[in-house]
């Protein structure tokens, strides 16, 4: 499915074999060579790193053709993916050099002394005089990474580092991962609040649910910042940006549509919340044991929040029973739970999002005969579902109007900016969502919801551009 | 006592003054021009930015001889050390840029899976494949922020910032603030043991005595990873190391002389250690209260230790009793606590390392006429007792060779290595202790505690260079 970059260290016996037979058996294996540096220049032999492209199936292949093949000693074998981690991926930069006794004075003592009093004078100084001003911690316990579940916070790291990548480059952010040795709800909550003074905002990352509803919702009323769980309002706006896309596509209303989400966890519930926000009338959640119903009880507390909402639909039923007649599917759960039957039986032009990983709720095989617009979370079909497009610009934002929190009006915000980078001429079945290259996506973002936060009153600070 | 750098943007109309009078009126009141950049020429009327070294001092006297003249208007004084906090010092940066969706995929998903995979199944590998192996965590609570004491924790974050500067710049070591909300010290114990699986070590600053003591010495037991609380120890191996090249200045022995500590605080407490792991037999503690003695009954738990030391003088007296016949005085207290008649009451040769802050604890003018070595804390004369001498080569040292802790030897060795840099040739009364922008210390440093470290079965990896 996916491909990958190996570098193969080789040393050719120039008596038995040419740089022609190692070429000719990496081909002939499936690999593709993408470059090749000469270590070490010989007469008699010489070693040489070869880059190789290979599907993830096809790695061991490619190195058991070396192996077995005379005249060629494979030294080493380097996965790129590997190698990009060594060391880590982000670094910490001062913004000047100390040159001399005097820069160090300035920076360091005697001479910082007066900035910290004029911060202790006046505690927003620190957003000026201090890195808080642009400065996010990408916080997870480990408990629910990627679709690897709960491998502990030293495991989370390269996660959280990659993270920590995008927030730079695609926002300016400067943002640093924080990974928690505890699972414990009000232990974490402890901690965050205590590390808070020196960031400006709070990235919530892979934290299971149910924890993660206490964890972000204690923490928004207690710390006077942007608190974001990613897992679940990233994917919601995403998705809400999406959906806006393709129901001008097929042409129906926000009001009028009745929509399935299936796997109600931290995405689903932030998905569900959305949805309400921007007008859904006939929502159905579904879990495990199918549809959560208006008036019904259950002790998850966000399930029980949805039986109360008059827009959740009261009739029972299994997913397949439930999908019959609807305008939309959005999935959050796991793969391959409905067939092309299920999907030929929702109403006209059906919108399917399917966006469990690695399988889709249901394969393209099966759902894109039969559905009008179809993406997923992947990057090897149309229309990915990635939440990438959301947290830089949502966090730049914020930041920039030192937001008290990041409310439902800011995030519908970010969802309607996402959409509108796509124009009218472009918009159809295979395009509903932008590329997170797409340099217009953070700024579109940024504006949307710097004017939320203005006009919801949460924003401290009116930046520049919007005086 | 201190220059400070201003720049005063002016608007000039050229019917009433030339530069010439502004230049005249600034030099007149105390300032000094050290550069002017033009704003916005005009014909008549332009405007300047001019940077001025000036006095703490006289700062208010140039500005106000500026804003009496006639023909100059004062539009804004910028204080050059607030110029280099705006937004902070340092930033977080990728080690490399993701160009394309293959990056992506290598350093986010689906690609980083299989690194978090790999560091699950050996937790080892997170310093490997993280930034943990080059990553410190600076941390304080702000409870004893420079002179300045207990200013809180935002307030403290530019010292922090600055010592994040100088582990980069020094020793290439990443660290980063990370600034307490909290000064109970369970909750902070407890705080930093959540957040220390991205870091590779601890840096403790500027947290109050006596809660420092058991909150490095607790997280030393509990944390597998170097804690060093900078006030304590960086002032103790710095003083060593001046102490050890001030004794072959004078051609005495650590065994022989007679030592009185003033001030047993966080630093006077480690001063105390390290003295008599380096051999000192006669140590004469002193507090407010007099001189703590042996066989004495002291509530303060590190008094008490001192006080069943065998090394530790009986003898009752006040500080200016007990210097009588000293051979070496050193003073991390208040200032002007002795004038020169204490002085000459030491012994021959006297030491005298004067270290607190602004003020020593006795002045040059009264210390140096009868003291053979004199230092101080202060850059403004010869021999400053600095601790940015000491925390970044021996981080470097303790990362390079994954210590499980800083013990006594390896702080020992730093302090030798510190002496080391300045060769027999140069050492003199006037030279006993290197500048912090020596190259070599840093050098000399990491080789001295990587070798203590796996001579005391510390090191959980030998460098390359050390194999």
């Amino acid at each position: 499915m996916a491909n990958t970059s190996i570098i193969l260290r080789v040393e050719l016996d120039h008596g038995k074999v040419t740089f022609g037979d190692v070429a000719a058996a990496i081909s002939k294996s499936g690999g593709d060579i993408t470059s090749i540096d000469v270590i070490r220049p010989g007469k008699d032999s010489s070693v040489r790193d070869i880059t190789v492209e290979v599907a993830d199936t096809q790695e061991d292949r490619v190195v058991e053709s070396l192996k077995r093949h005379d005249g060629i000693k494979l030294i080493n074998v380097s996965d790129r993916t590997f190698l990009v981690h060594l060391g880590g991926k982000i670094k910490v930069q001062p913004t000047l050099p100390i040159k001399n006794r005097d820069d160090l004075s300035r920076v360091y003592t005697p001479g910082v002394a007066k900035v910290c009093t004029a911060i202790h004078e006046d505690q927003d100084k620190a957003y000026s005089l201090t890195i808080k001003r642009n400065t996010v911690a990408v916080i997870t316990d480990g408990t629910a990474v990627l679709g690897l579940g709960d491998i502990g916070p030293h495991a989370a790291a390269p996660v959280m580092e990659g993270k920590a990548m995008l927030f730079k480059q695609l926002a300016g952010v400067d943002a640093f991962p924080i990974c928690l040795d505890t699972t414990d709800t009000e232990e974490i909550i402890r901690t965050i609040k205590a590390i808070s003074p020196i960031f400006g905002g709070i990235n919530l990352e892979d934290i299971s649910s149910p924890r993660c509803f206490e964890i972000e919702t204690r923490l928004a009323q207690e710390l006077d910042m942007p608190i974001f769980h990613d897992d679940q309002h990233g994917t919601a706006v995403v998705v809400i940006a999406g959906l806006l896309n393709a129901l001008k596509v097929v042409n129906k209303r926000m009001e009028n549509i009745r929509v399935v989400v299936n796997g109600i966890g931290a995405a689903g519930v932030s998905i569900c919340k959305m949805l309400l926000s921007a007008g859904v009338t006939k929502l159905v959640p579904v879990d495990r044991e199918g549809a959560i119903v208006r008036g019904g009880t259950y002790s998850h507390p966000m399930w029980q929040w949805l039986a109360d909402q008059p827009q959740v639909e009261a009739n029972e039923g299994s997913l397949k029973e439930v999908i019959k007649g609807a305008d939309v599917f959005i999935g959050v759960s796991r793969g391959n739970l409905l067939n092309g039957e299920d999907i030929r039986s929702m109403g006209p032009d059906p919108i399917v999002f399917a966006m469990a990983n690695p399988e889709p709720e249901v394969s393209p095989e099966e759902a894109i005969p039969h559905s009008r617009v179809y993406a997923t979370g992947r990057s090897d079909y149309p229309n990915q579902i990635n939440n990438v497009l959301v947290f830089p610009g949502l966090f730049r934002g914020a930041l920039d109007c030192r937001a008290r929190c990041i409310n439902e009006p800011m995030k519908l915000a970010a969802a309607r900016a996402i959409a509108s980078v796509v124009s009218g001429g472009e918009l159809n079945e295979l395009y509903i969502i932008p590329s997170i290259f797409n340099e217009q996506v953070v700024i579109e973002i940024r504006k949307a919801v710097v004017q939320a936060a203005i006009l919801t009153g949460v924003a401290r600070r009116i930046p520049k551009d919007f005086r």
